[in-house]
């Protein structure tokens, strides 16, 4: 008789987009796997199961999980919260159980420790199922690599901000550090270029679409005026180079 | 006959430490590199050649670049800048001499264009050889999961420092900012934990030696009174969560 063996809950990070920057262990993970989780846009693929499209093993369980809402409430309305806390408490309990005999892959775009939805889910598992965490190398790092210049060097300080933040905030953060990463594009574009511009740094900001991904486009910000909310904004540090 | 294939330098990241955690791409081109380079500090084998240790295919060369100097100079020294700069523009004549007719890999621990040493080579060979940087997971992804807790939520900010700034900057990052990570501790430990105890976040603060490697240490930053430089801090952000 085969001992019980313990289900866990494990969240791959699946890197920047192209498959072939997975890690080794999210690559093994996920051509083994039973049970393959990941959240999307009602009514879309989503961009983690794209990633690992053709990847799955025949008779791999699917579980996709609709947001209930993305961007058609704005995130200060109770309602978001309370429509996006019901969905994370569905299925972190949905997993839980699932975990209580075999074992659930989670899969995750990026890193999943890094602004990723999988968090949600983490913390409402504790206690409930043993969860490991595979990271991933990050949608920035893709995109500053896509552009094919260093983004830090030497003692440069780096500032990672939503483009969601008020535009006082954006310049403020934009003007006091070296390099700069802004997420969450989209509808902020506008936003985020008058920041970068009272900043002083507009001529020097790359947005980054679907970076590492077919149909990368690396443009010059001052050039760009429409993106979708997951491009990614880059200024290169200047620091010390011998 | 077979045409000529032009060689190229490639640069790979290796990721934090785990070869686990390795690209596949890169894994792929370590396992085939027939000219394999590396930095390291003279005398040691060096953490990109240790973390490949065991894959690269037999024959294979390997051309470890010993820095002339680490931190026996403070880099405010003219001299630590001009041997350096010899030492970068030495092995860029070396890299594209054996590029004109083979591929040569560079390893990097990490993400190249984070912080790494390969980018004073890669300013340097441009026009003279065809380069390709590979992105890695990063040393602070590889740290944070360690933590086992989530680094940024929401519209958090991250800030990335280094210990080696001034004790007054590093407490006005650390206050400023929602999330934050520093890298380079070593002989900075105890200016780093002044300034985060004036910035008032001194008891959130971790400290991860070894990430995702064997020796793994992870600590809170108050219990700690020694570190190697290669360690990192890391402070959680608290954004909002549904």
């Amino acid at each position: 008789m085969t001992p019980a063996v313990p289900g866990k809950v494990v969240c791959v990070g699946l890197g920047p987009g192209d498959p072939d920057l997975m890690s080794v262990r999210s690559d093994r993970l996920v051509r083994s796997a039973r049970h393959v989780a990941y959240f999307r846009k009602t009514g879309t693929q989503g961009q983690a199961r794209r990633i690992v499209d053709g990847m799955l093993a025949g008779g791999a369980c699917e579980y996709p999980m609709d947001y209930p809402v993305t961007t058609e409430i704005p995130f200060s309305d109770p309602d978001y919260n309370r429509q996006l806390a019901d969905f994370y408490d569905h299925w972190a309990e949905k997993l839980a159980v699932l975990a209580a005999t075999d074992t659930v892959l989670v899969l995750c775009e990026g890193d999943p420790f890094f602004y990723g939805s999988f968090m949600h889910l983490y913390t409402r598992l504790q206690g409930r199922a043993v969860v490991e965490v595979v990271p991933g190398i990050t949608g920035m790092s893709g995109c500053w690599t896509a552009t094919g210049m260093p983004i830090t060097w030497g003692d440069d300080v780096l500032t990672v901000a939503m483009a969601t933040l008020p535009e006082a905030e954006l310049t403020r953060r934009a003007a006091e550090t070296d390099a700069l990463v802004v997420m969450k594009i989209g509808r902020n574009l506008a936003r985020l270029k008058r920041a970068l511009t009272a900043a002083g740094k507009l001529d020097r900001a790359w947005l980054i679409e679907h970076g590492t991904m077919p149909g990368q486009r690396v443009a010059r910000l001052i050039d760009v005026d429409q993106a979708p909310y997951f491009s990614i904004v880059v200024i290169h540090g200047q620091g010390r180079r011998p």
